[in-house]
C-alpha cells in the first residue's frame, strides 16, 4: 500500500475558528455553545474519514495587550473558552471511528487529575481519545488560576517532564487482564495486578492506585507541538502525533527532515508530523479566489496586536511599532517563542520591530500559517507536494466553520482518496489502529525516556 | 395542584452502585466503562420522569483499613472511579430533560476550572446541570493529589464557602444580553457587559472574566448533602437542593423540620430536601422480600470495616471491635462526622465500640438507608408517609444497576402518578424550571451569603 497522509481537524470550543474573524464571515455558525454544533461537525469529519480531531485551550481570554480585554470582546477574537474535554467528548459520542483529542495543559492541573480525565474519555470512547500537551504560556491564564506570574519557558518543560511520568505512571497502574468479574466468587479483580505509582518527585507527589483501568487502546495517543529546542526534546520525548507550524514549504522541509532524523535515533521513527494548514477549496479556482478574498477581508489590523500580546505573554501596546526590540526584551519574551525566532529569521534581523513581529507571525490573520487555495484538483496537488517531502499529514484548520470542513470533505477528500493517498475508510476501531501506532505496553514510556 | 415530589437518582461512575456488593448481583452490568452503559440508564431515569441523575464521586479507592487497597479490588467495592464529569456528559447528551449533577470537590480543584467545567456542561445540556459540592474526605485522597494529609473539616468548609464565592462570580461575569453575534459591525459583545471577578482572598485567587456566557438557566443548581454543624451552615447558604441521610423516619421528620426552618429564615424555602433510599421492588410482596435476600446475601462483612474506615478517614484496622472510641479517637474522626454522631445517637454511649459504628452506619450493606421493599402499592405507601412528613423528594439509590431503576420505572413511577404526587410530565426545558426554583439573577448569591 502507498504511504497514505493521516489528516486531522483542528478544533476551538470557542465563538470562531482558529481564524479569530472567522466568526465574521456570513454562514458562520453561532451555536458554538450547543452541543448539536460539535455534533454536526463531528460527522462531517468522520464522513470525511478524518483520523483525528483536536480542542485547542487556553485558559484565559487574549486581555495582556494593554491590560484590557475590551477589543476581545467586543471584534470576537477567541472571547469565550468552553471546557474542551466536554465539548470533545460531544463530538467523540456522535462519531464512532474518528479520534477524538484535547488540550490540557500540565501548568493548572494535577497530574491525576488529568489522567483520570483522559483515561476515562478513553474508556467513553472505546479506544479513540488523544491528549494535546501545551505547558500554558501567559499570564492571563496564571492570573485566572491565582498565580501571579507564568513559569518560566524551560523550567515549565522540566515540569512538564515529570507530569507526563505520573500521567503515563497511572494509566499503567492495572495491567490489562487484572478485572475479572467472576460475581459467583465475589472476585472482581485480582489485587496482585494493580499497582501504586508511589511518586515523589521534585514538583509532584500521586500515590495512587488509579482509579480507571486501561482502555484497549492502552492510554490515550499523546499529541505534541513544542517547536523551541527544550520544547523540542519534550515532544520528542512523549510525542506520538507532532502537531507543527511550518511557515512555507522551505522551512517545512528542512524542518521535517531534521525532526525525523530526531526521531528514528529515538526509536520512535512511526510518529507522524502533521502542520497546521488553511485550505480554502472551490467549484472552480475563481471561486476559491472570491473566497480567499471574502475570508482574508474580515480580519481586523487591531486584532493581531491584541492576539500576538497573548500568545508572546509580553504586552506589545507600550512600543511602536517601528521600534526595534532590544536583546533584553527578545528574552523577555516567555510564550511561543518559535514565534520569535521566526520573526528574526524572516526580517533577516537579530533585533526585528513590532511590526517586522507581527507580520512574521501573520497572527489575526489566515497568513500565520501556509494557505491552500484552489479547486480541490489544485489543493490535492498542493497537499501532495507537501506530504511528498515535507509532513505524513495535515492538521486541517477552518477558516470559518462549520463550512470550511464542510467544503474539503464534499471536494478535497474524494480527490486524495482517488490519488490513493488518503484512506478511504478507517483501519480499525481504536485511533491508535487508525493512525498505526502500536498499543503501548505497561511500562513501555520509560524505555522512551 | 397537590405537593409533588422530586426524583433523583444516586449514581456512581464505577463498578458498583450505591451498594459496594452490587456488582455481585445476577444481572449487574458489567459495562460500567462503556458509555451505552449510562445512556441506558438516562433512558430509563427519563422514561420515569426523573427531575436527575447526579453522579458521587471519589478521588481515590478505598486504602485508608490497614492501608492497603487489596481487599477493595478483590472484592470490587468502589475499586474503579471514573471521571465523574464525563459519565454524567454521556448519560446528559442520551437525553433531553433529565437534569444532570455531577460531584466534584472543592479540595482538590481550582475553583476557575470548576466554574469552567461546570459552566460548559449546563450549555452543552441546555440548562440541565447541577453541581454537587463536596469538600473531599480523606487522606487517600490527599495522597494522590500530592498532600500527605486531609485538611481539618471546619478549615475544609472555610476554604469551600470562598470557593463558591469565585465559581459563582465567574458564572455571573456575562451579563445575559451582552452577546451580540453582529457580524456586519464585527460586533461580537457588548465589552461593558463582560467583567473581571477580581478575586483576592485568604484562600483563592482569580482574576477573569470568565471565559464562558451564563445558561438558559442562569448557572448549575447546586446540590449539597453536609449534615454535620458547620456543613449545615454551608448546606443551608449555598445549596439549592440537599441530599440527606436520614436512617429512619422519626430521625428524618425531626431533622428535616429543623432543617426547613432554618431555610425559611434565611429565604430559601424553594429549596427542596431529599434523603437517600433503597427501594426494592417486585411485582408481588414475595418477589420483592426474595429480591431482598438476594441482595442482602451479596455483602461480605469484611467489605464494612475498609469502607466505614474509607469515609471516616480513620483506619478501624488497629481496634478491636469490642473496644470503646476514647474521646481523643472520636475528636480525630475528620472524614463524614454525621455517620460518628449517628453512632453516638444510635448506641445511647458517649464513647461507642467499632462494633456499634460499623452496625449504626451499615456501610457495606444496604442498611446504610432506609429500605422500602413491597410492590408497587408498598413501596408508594412508604415514599407517600415520608413525602408527608420528612422530605420533599427522594434520592433513590440503586441496590443493583441497572436492574433497580428498570424495576422502580416500570412498577412504582406509575403508582406514584396515579396518586398525583409525582409528575407526569416535565414542567420545562432546563433543571430549575423542572425544580421549580428561580432563574438566578447575577449577583443574587451575594444576598443570600
Amino acid at each position: 500500500m502507498p504511504r497514505q497522509m493521516k489528516l486531522i481537524a483542528f478544533m476551538q470550543a470557542q465563538n470562531c475558528s482558529n481564524y479569530p474573524a472567522s466568526w465574521r464571515y456570513p454562514s458562520s455558525g453561532t451555536d458554538w455553545h450547543d452541543s448539536r454544533y460539535y455534533q454536526r461537525i463531528g460527522r462531517i469529519l468522520e464522513d470525511g474519514k478524518f483520523h483525528l480531531a483536536f480542542f485547542d485551550d487556553r485558559l484565559a481570554i487574549p486581555d495582556r495587550f494593554g491590560d484590557d480585554f475590551a477589543l476581545t470582546i467586543e471584534h470576537g477574537i477567541r472571547a469565550a473558552k468552553l471546557d474542551p474535554m466536554l465539548t470533545a467528548l460531544t463530538m467523540g459520542l456522535a462519531t464512532e471511528r474518528l479520534g477524538i483529542g484535547c488540550t490540557y495543559s500540565t501548568t493548572y492541573y494535577e497530574p491525576f487529575h488529568v489522567a483520570r480525565s483522559f483515561a476515562t474519555m478513553d474508556l467513553l470512547l472505546g479506544g479513540r481519545a488523544a491528549w494535546n500537551v501545551v505547558t500554558s504560556v501567559n499570564n492571563s491564564e496564571a492570573a485566572n488560576f491565582g498565580r501571579s506570574e507564568h513559569l518560566a519557558h524551560d523550567l515549565r518543560y522540566d515540569r512538564a517532564d515529570e507530569f507526563m511520568e505520573v500521567v503515563h505512571g497511572h494509566w499503567d497502574s492495572w495491567e490489562d487482564d487484572a478485572i475479572r468479574n467472576d460475581k459467583a466468587e465475589g472476585l472482581f479483580a485480582d489485587p496482585a495486578k494493580v499497582h501504586r505509582l508511589d511518586h515523589d518527585g521534585r514538583f509532584f507527589k500521586s500515590r495512587g492506585p488509579f482509579t480507571v483501568p486501561r482502555s484497549n487502546q492502552g492510554h490515550p495517543v499523546i499529541i505534541q507541538a513544542g517547536q523551541s529546542g527544550r520544547g523540542k526534546t519534550f515532544a520528542s520525548r512523549w510525542g506520538e502525533l507532532i502537531f507543527v507550524i511550518y511557515p512555507n514549504l522551505a522551512v517545512g522541509q528542512a524542518s521535517y527532515r531534521e525532526m525525523k532524523d530526531h526521531l528514528a535515533k529515538t526509536g520512535r521513527e512511526t510518529t507522524a508530523i502533521a502542520p497546521a494548514v488553511y485550505p480554502i477549496v472551490g467549484e472552480t479556482q475563481a471561486m476559491a479566489e472570491d473566497k480567499r478574498a471574502l475570508i482574508e477581508s474580515l480580519a481586523k489590523p487591531a486584532d493581531a496586536m491584541a492576539l500576538l500580546s497573548e500568545v508572546l505573554n509580553y504586552d506589545l501596546s507600550a512600543k511602536d511599532p517601528d521600534e526595534a526590540f532590544s536583546a533584553e526584551e527578545l528574552e523577555a519574551i516567555s510564550g511561543m517563542q518559535n514565534i520569535r525566532d521566526r520573526a528574526v529569521k524572516m526580517s533577516g534581523k537579530p533585533n526585528p520591530t513590532v511590526a517586522e513581529l507581527v507580520r512574521a507571525s501573520g497572527r489575526g490573520t489566515i497568513r500565520e500559517l501556509p494557505v491552500f487555495v484552489g479547486t480541490a484538483t489544485s489543493v490535492a496537488d498542493q497537499m501532495e507536494e507537501w506530504f511528498t517531502t515535507a509532513c505524513d499529514g495535515f492538521v486541517v484548520s477552518a477558516t470559518h466553520s462549520p463550512g470550511a470542513y464542510e467544503d474539503f470533505v464534499r471536494l478535497v477528500v474524494p480527490e486524495l482518496q482517488r490519488r490513493g493517498i488518503f484512506q478511504r475508510d478507517y483501519a480499525g476501531s481504536t485511533l491508535r489502529e487508525n493512525l498505526g501506532l502500536a498499543r503501548p505496553e505497561r511500562g513501555s514510556w520509560r524505555r522512551a525516556g
